[in-house]
């Protein structure tokens, strides 16, 4: 696979944002291989994000940098320019249920997933014989005995030391504390498993089943302190019926969790999502 | 088409139901063209719905009907013969939006509904012209001169005096009151705009808008006293992005509005609901 | 709705296109509304679209389509400029069957399709009321009394006389001579009622259930000289099961056909489609 | 869970076979979980599966077995006693792909698919360790040291060996010599990586890439000796656009694969399906 930058923007809207950024592309010789652009009209404000192939420009990556910099401070831009040799260092947080973890490592293993696994942090131990499988680092954090204050100041120096960029909450059953969601905020994603705002918080099948909808779903987002209100990326849903019991819903259900958290954990790391408020610009 | 009778049944569960029936019509000579069942575990509650062809029957409607309650007693059922001969009287309540009107009502004149077109009622004049085509009284009620109390009280005079059996709520943009949801409980339907239990109550797309989903949907539910919280029949969604302003969504959410809203009246019609509690059984 | 103008361009692929275009783009003050490049690189063929905010250029239409003429010709560029005022002129083909008719009509009169519907040409006289109460002129050619040359000869006419932009056929099913596929090339479009390359030709539900699938769907495509052959611009599905009939899934499938058929339209009509070889760009 | 029974039966259809088979039920004390019935009008057969409460039946499997057959001769039925507790044996054939075989192996560890792996046989030796980590026998047949012959005869020795009762073809690249097809014949199921009938044979994503379709899909289908023409069981498809290449492709592809021959072989091993001529009966 070719090498290439990825050029993330937003910033406030005007005419000419397109020209100037694509006359600077230019100007150094940058072939674009995609381009997406979205105005916020509500807002007034501008996103693009442009993925150019490396070996095109005629400037390394911090040069490129430096010069982009400039003009980014024209126009007020927030930007990042990403090279896609990088891989982000990922945690994956669990917790019994292996699903959306199993699931999350076969695509790492197989190269879909273009990251490095920094470590694999759980609540129950079962899942410790598998991150082995893969040689990734686990760590099991008993919630009982430590107590919780003290289970996430391991965490979050686990999450520290291992120089994470990403932290994944697969199905990690643990509502986190505040300061750790800030902390993290825009490097932290979790799989809810409903259609989000219906059914957030607790048991979520369950509420499913009582409610008698017909659709249900999975939504991947990321986290704020706001348990279950995060900004969304993705969502999946499935066709129910009266015929299926909440363990029928769970097992359909984990089809649509492991999709829409794959989907999204792919478009974070090929930074193809901006947060803007409390929602997303995805450049799918 | 052949006539088939469509027989419906709840009661309690226990060994031996089907047998009953089948037994029952084996008897009588009854062809099964479609058969479903279901048992609701958590309430011991069976359901069922046969679907026999009419010719086959050695008995009459009607006689078939009285020997068929006896045992009906035995087994404390709850149950209903119709004829698929029998066209259901429907009266259509509308507003400005015609997107649902005019679906079910080509869908009424293709035949696909098997029903008959009482009335369309509606607090705004726009869509006389167009029930007039298609022979339809229309009855144009002013909610802002006569007053909400007058106006249902004219609604609920209409559809005695029309012998309304369905009363569908094909985007009718008022509250009904109380009394008249109770009245026609279980033969109201409505077309919610969004996938509930999210985004109840007014203006749904601005709602999903600006909680920043990335799927938008509809769902086709029996209306009782508490808003958008009936028992419900159908569900569709639909894809969104970013670049769908709540003008898009509105747009694309009419598509789900009328294939939910027509699924569930054709279910309806053709006796496949069942109301349990505040849920459905469909035997789709 | 703001005016814009939508400015369609596809070319040999280099570095500087994208900054080319939109310097002069920012140069004439034109303010970017929506814009979505592609590059095909098997081929290396670039393709591009903006809709730009017609207010903001400071040039007329017409002063401004000269002046970009100079740099397209530089870079090889087909391309197009077309004003969102503009209503291209369609030519609705129609047989028995009402089901894409209805949809397409009620669309455009209620304002989701901008455009004017010019004539329903049918090869059956059933729809004539339905066209009446549009307003819109009808035309039934008998192909059987007057012979196949002698229909296709008149429809021609029709098609120039009322200087028609885009031919529909919404489930037209007389197979059209070639040199008028040829003359209406990128111009006509056609619902095929199977997911396609499957089920090409005549009667495609009875094929898909002697096949037994288990989805059956619609496609949306340019029409050519090979039946069925021509560059896909939209398809849908829909889940069926064994105790789907033939009819039902003519049922079924007529969904899919309305929605997969006003979609392709509806691209067509925003200027989003590019036809490349036997494939199309859609800037959906 | 509990344990069920479950009773497969076809045959030609007359008035009287539900009520025969259910007051059979009902006679032994038989509480029905879970019923349903088709009758297929055009070849005049009728189809039945009952889930019955193991505990509920006063007879064991045995002796509930030659009672019933006594029935199924009168009916001329073929027919099928499983109970659920008996665990299928299933040999899994791969070859470098690993997504199906990872899916399947995560299914059946969880507990979601309910058998045993009897082994997994592959033409290349990449998987050895994943099914180690199972502690599922694997072999490595070399098809082109050893030759297509041979390969094959050391497969179907396998298969006799270890008693399989459903080949899975998980992504498994040979086409098998017909008198294994037939042989295995209703128990041995593959996964094609198109929706078909499009696009069978050799590079079905190049194929969909090359004719622009908008949907790809897999389809999941019980094997005989026509190459990709047996019944088919299960479809799945997913949305393209054109930037999507056709590496992308087979990447999207691949969730369709999983799900869609996981929920093939759910069916197979619950007795969900019904082979009859070419075509299944899906009760799911």
């Amino acid at each position: 696979m070719q090498t290439t930058y990825r050029l993330l923007i937003d910033c406030p809207d005007q005419v000419g944002l397109v020209a100037a950024v694509s006359q600077f592309l230019a100007q150094h010789n940058a072939a674009i291989v995609e381009a997406s652009h979205h105005t916020d009209i509500a807002t007034q404000r501008f996103f693009m994000r442009h993925e150019i192939c490396a070996d095109s420009v005629n400037l390394d990556h911090q040069t490129f940098s430096h010069a982009f910099d400039d003009m980014a401070k024209q126009y007020q831009m927030r930007w990042k320019l990403s090279d896609s040799q990088h891989k982000p260092r990922i945690a994956l947080l669990a917790s019994k249920e292996s699903h959306c973890l199993v699931d999350l490592l076969h695509r790492w293993h197989t190269g879909e997933l273009h990251c490095d696994i920094a470590c694999v942090i759980a609540n129950h131990p079962q899942m410790r014989q598998f991150a082995d499988w893969y040689e990734v680092p686990f760590y099991h954090i008993d919630f009982q005995q430590q107590g919780k204050v003290s289970a996430f100041a391991e965490i979050e120096q686990l999450i520290d030391s291992h120089k994470v960029d990403l932290t994944v909450l697969a199905r990690f059953m643990q509502i986190l504390p505040n300061h750790l969601c800030e902390k993290l905020a825009g490097h932290i994603i979790n799989i809810h498993h409903s259609f989000l705002p219906s059914f957030a918080g607790a048991r979520p099948y369950q509420q499913a089943y009582d409610r008698g909808v017909k659709l249900i779903g999975a939504t991947c987002h990321y986290v704020t302190a706001d348990l279950d209100e995060g900004p969304i990326i993705e969502q999946s849903v499935k066709r129910i019926s009266h015929s299926d019991n909440p363990a029928d819903m769970v097992r359909k259900g984990k089809d649509c969790e492991v999709t829409a958290l794959a989907h999204g954990v792919r478009y974070h790391l090929q930074d193809r999502v901006i947060i803007h408020r409390n929602k997303t610009v995805v450049f799918a």
